[in-house]
């Protein structure tokens, strides 16, 4: 598979968690790299957005979603989330703020493509991600395993700001536009919202996560 | 000026801030329309993006920097945020979020193009959004006007948990990959950082801006 774009192929080299089997570079990246031009790399990335690099990869390694669990910290779960962006930039927000993970559906979700590499600046290849066939069997196993579970709804009864956030947490976020499904709420504990006070009557399921993944890991910070 | 998105348009004229001149739709929106085909929209848009509707509309009616200070509440500030994707993910966010309004700079920044009310989903049409040429000099007028001036910084000393947000806030955000640049930084009072736990070393600036953006804001949400 591929992964293109400068800190995605750089993050790539730097978790060394696949191997990279070949890159492709207009200028010299300082490693090992064949010679192309855009055109071609172009044709390899499927897209113009690969900033002059290309690496070819192995297959994105997902880890069991077992291995999130029975720890303190976050896990976030992303309940059918679509847009490759806001996976990606989900993902680059759960590495930076130290999340244990993310958990994506094995089929209705978007999967770590290489869009999604490029959209998470290249996090996805030193955060966990695991793929499960169904959310809410999962959201059961961690709360077995000690975690609460908070749904992010617009509608939550109860304001991200009033959570007295535990230490083992598994957040879940709705898809864009339709939110959490209705299986997948009923398996949380809470459901959570944000404060809204404007004309819109909804955040970006990506700027929602930041602000709960924050809120949620604040007390980790302090300590 | 051009539009185009299912929801922009249906904001531009819930907004009714600037006229809709006409309207292209495929299909039916429920409003005066004009008949179109795909590509004649592609055409207009200047992308495929358009969701099967396009308005031609007056420019955008930026406020003056002003307007948004003397007030309690939040100001965001952007220092050469150049993609449109994040300046429209950023209003969204200050729009849903109530803030008071976001500064750009005149010339450096991405403007309100139809790319960014399409990002925005919309939410350019209710927020005020002033231009103005000295990030820096803004500043002094908010600080003479009563504000802290917070500048958002990877390198920032103090944590935005740390920081006891007061009632009436400037918060400034750097460019992509570059931050805020000196004069601007020298300019705020304090800058302060998010928590950062794993491998890469930034956030995504409409991440660090959502984060930023409730903590100030939760005196508000409480009140």
């Amino acid at each position: 598979v591929i992964v293109y774009g400068r800190q995605p192929v750089a993050e790539l080299l730097r978790a060394g968690r696949r191997r990279a089997l070949r890159v492709w570079a207009i200028k010299d990246p300082g490693f090992a790299f064949t010679p192309a031009t855009a055109e071609e790399l172009t044709a390899r990335a499927g897209t113009d957005a690969h900033q002059g690099i290309v690496a070819e990869t192995e297959s994105y390694h997902y880890v069991h979603a077992r291995e999130m669990l029975g720890r303190d910290g976050l896990v976030l779960v992303l309940d059918e989330v679509q847009d490759p962006q806001n996976l990606g930039a989900i993902c680059r927000t759960a590495e930076v703020a130290g999340a244990l993970g993310v958990v994506i559906h094995d089929r209705r979700a978007a999967e770590v493509t290489p869009a999604v590499c490029k959209a998470s600046a290249g996090a996805v290849e030193h955060l966990a991600i695991a793929r499960v066939r169904n959310i809410a069997d999962f959201l059961g196993e961690a709360k077995a395993a000690g975690s609460w579970c908070y749904g992010a709804a617009a509608s939550g009864r109860m304001s991200c700001f009033e959570v007295d956030w535990p230490a083992r947490v598994a957040l879940v976020l709705g898809g864009e536009g339709k939110g959490i499904r209705p299986r997948v709420a009923k398996a949380c504990d809470e459901l959570v919202g944000l404060p809204m006070r404007g004309q819109l009557d909804s955040l970006n399921v990506s700027a929602t996560a930041a602000v709960l993944t924050y809120l949620a890991l604040q007390g980790e910070f302090r300590s």
